[in-house]
């Protein structure tokens, strides 16, 4: 198959697949997701994916019933049922509190409910120029987990959609936050700012991996809140994600921002690609 | 049936219903929902809950491609289909903004899905006394729309539960907002004090009826933001929803409140109860 999903074990073609509604995903949104790419039927990054959804279950005490090798034995056993021609794809997982009737509190003895789905998508270019809006993060306090409440996400992302650009960047008050679907970080003075790892923001796998390399480059890495102002003022913006990994971001609210040290990021997106090289085979 | 489902015209025993995993509220919680009951076959309050669901579907977007009438007219029919013997039941409301692959912006047209539940279950006693927990109220600043984002509302109401308590009161600093699954209200010095309709609380439609019937009974209302020390010194603490119109609370934070104005909470729940018996001959 091209697209498929998984369901407590069950596999079907992605748009075919049936679930409880009484699955509390559907009622609350009670449940947390990860998204990685795979690239020549190998995951990337797959422990460091595996691990913050297995973390975030936690912190949410959503019992997967299984250890976090069992869990990555799923992802890695589903991987090899996509067609062999397939040579890039998404794998989305996603778990939830479990199938009872509705009721806020935790149903007693629910067991969880594990979804995957894994499609056929070809990764964003690296290094590809985007333009991007601002507004003000409504979202509550929990955005370091990756939870499956995402409305606010949604209608963030339509508004940048119809705005015609890739990313809404997100801020409360003067602080950036990050975007309604990635990351966001900029590059200044030859140092890269990217926000602490609090409530506000999700811990970005790929955040993870550019502190790493540029940690090989030579390059400074401040890990602090930066301004809206420092946004526009920045010698680059990037925004991030798992499909994503570098959008190199050039206008902000109609107003040209960056550009000013493409050697940077250059090296970032060739840094970036040789890993993806190390781990898959796959050259970007 | 006794509990049913209804889901874009299908209908199912309630346990037995599957919705497609691409509906946009199993993986965003992208869309609204409203709970009314119904009494010996007929729906309380129906156009005060209909109305606000639809209103909320406008504020989202989501068009459900039918006009008020049209929903009304299903939710009646779907009231027709219980078992005449259930006595009490409730009717639960759902639109998502329709099935696609996961994207964060709206899908092209796609349609909304509409679901309901009607369920058997007793009303909880009008005058019920309870007891409640206090939480930080850390949620999005869209709490004016009924969105199917509630995971902050269930780990809340897990806390009140593990507590042994019937709801958590939530407060953004030191004023009050409301439950987790309720509205909050107080009474004091003869007047009923509700919090003003802002992006912080849903306009409930119990509180809605409580201001009706404060007014018929001559107790005077004030709309205002009221802070934790007020909850505490208040005469009488109303916990309020649909479901449990009149809980009156006598235990927060394990501290005593409220029993100062047993006089008024019995008038309003006579009144309470004399609007469910006119609307449903059903006698509280």
């Amino acid at each position: 198959m091209k697209n498929l999903a998984y369901y407590n074990g069950r596999i079907e073609e992605a748009s075919k697949m049936m679930v409880p509604a009484e699955d509390r995903a559907f009622y609350f949104g009670d449940g947390v997701y990860d998204v990685t790419t795979v690239h020549n039927g190998k995951c990337f990054a797959i422990d460091d994916h595996v691990s913050r959804f297995y973390g975030n279950c936690k912190k949410l005490r959503l019992n997967l019933g299984m250890t976090m090798d069992e869990l990555k034995k799923i992802c890695l056993d589903l991987v090899t049922k996509l067609d062999p021609e397939v040579k890039e794809a998404v794998l989305y997982f996603q778990a939830s509190r479990g199938t009872a009737p509705r009721n806020h509190a935790f149903p007693e003895n629910a067991k969880a409910n594990l979804f995957f789905t894994l499609k056929e998508a070809k990764i964003k270019p690296i290094g590809q120029k985007v333009s991007a809006i601002t507004k003000e993060d409504i979202r509550f306090e929990m955005c370091d987990i990756k939870t499956l409440n995402l409305l606010f996400n949604c209608l963030a992302q339509q508004e940048a959609k119809e705005a015609g650009c890739y990313e809404a960047i997100l801020h409360r008050g003067e602080r950036v936050t990050e975007g309604s679907h990635s990351g966001v970080s900029i590059l200044r003075d030859g140092r890269f700012i990217t926000p602490p790892l609090d409530r506000f923001i999700l811990p970005s796998v790929t955040r993870k991996h550019y502190i790493e390399l540029c940690t090989g480059l030579g390059i400074r890495v401040e890990e602090r809140p930066f301004t809206l102002e420092e946004l526009f003022a920045a010698d680059e913006v990037i925004i991030m994600s798992s499909t994503a990994v570098c959008n190199v971001c050039e206008k902000i609210d109609g107003r040209p921002v960056g550009g000013k040290a493409p050697e940077l990021v250059e090296a970032l997106c060739g840094a970036y690609k040789e890993k993806i090289f190390a781990e898959t085979g796959m050259q970007y």
